[in-house]
């Protein structure tokens, strides 16, 4: 016996999400079914999310109108940007309460291997920008996409006369350093600081 | 910053789903508004099913009728009832192809901590359906909330002149004997079977 047409495309849906396979998939459509208020309550909340949440025009973060509340903000810093891959990136950032100026969201990183170039991620709307921004801190992740992305951006952006830095790298907090990755140790060894 | 309060809904309705903890939700939740195909498709998907599909109202499977495809199949044993715990067992052992009877779906397990007790579990739907029933094969997992049910339903169904049974219990195919629970091995050393 096979599962009825509409629950097979309710599990195919579900499996395009990220981190979901075939059985969460399943689990979760046989739930959804099973508690029809949980049902409801996602299928009302995604459609409003769908049909009134965009990206701010500005720098890409999620948003409900033209441009986010950061963007609109008074009292953030306007002369620092931090640029980052996606607008989970800024939400991560802004949960430490460290950091009062703008962001950029590129939306994706070049990647050669994934057929993604300089031309795929947003650096146009970024270079806009940067009038009267004294610093572009490039908060993006430590990886071989990641770390081309920001030798690009960096070189491009001291053409145009901004300062420019990365995140630091070395251990995490509450990390084994027997555990750790010998290029991470590198790092923490190259960045050392005096005390 | 805090999120628009439209995402937050989103998030904390992902959150609702079995597995999706906060960290799952806000990926599924960021990922739903990048890739709006994915997000449409899952929001039709959902509100398809959540309006079409229902249980069957004599077994209760997942339908999109009023019964089921496996109670309406003219192909199937009306004279064994296989007495599962949820729809998904169903999908489970349908997989298998070696069952051809029906099923009863209990929707839930006697479970007196959870404040779960007979009248919770769709007993009197089955004893509706007995007549002409030659076995009831109880396909209940093996825990104490499952062993409760399994040992009430037994009781009240042999009462009632039904022959009775369960899945057996040993070694699953592939396990390792040393890292095998003491009562796996127990039920494996008791139902051995003869070569």
């Amino acid at each position: 016996m096979k599962s009825p047409p509409l629950f097979t495309a309710l599990l195919e849906a579900l499996e395009q999400l990220p981190g979901i396979g075939k059985k969460s998939a399943e689990r979760i459509g046989f739930y959804l079914l099973n508690n029809r208020e949980v049902g409801e309550n996602l299928s009302q909340a995604l459609r409003t999310a769908l049909d009134n949440l965009g990206h701010c025009r500005i720098c890409g973060n999620i948003t409900e109108g033209e441009v986010c509340k950061i963007c609109s903000s008074p009292s953030r810093d306007k002369t620092v940007i931090c640029v980052v891959e996606t607008p989970m990136d800024i939400y991560a950032i802004e949960k430490t309460g460290i950091y009062n100026g703008l962001y950029h969201v590129l939306g994706a990183l070049i990647s050669p291997l994934d057929g993604k170039g300089p031309e795929d991620i947003n650096i146009d709307g970024l270079l806009k920008r940067i009038e009267g921004v004294k610093e572009i801190i490039l908060a993006i992740k430590p990886s071989t996409e990641g770390d081309a992305t920001s030798m690009y951006l960096a070189e491009i952006l001291k053409k145009k006369g901004v300062s420019v830095s990365r995140l630091a790298r070395g251990l995490p907090v509450g990390s084994e350093l027997e555990l750790t990755d010998p290029l991470t140790i590198i790092n923490a060894i190259k960045n050392r600081s005096r005390l």
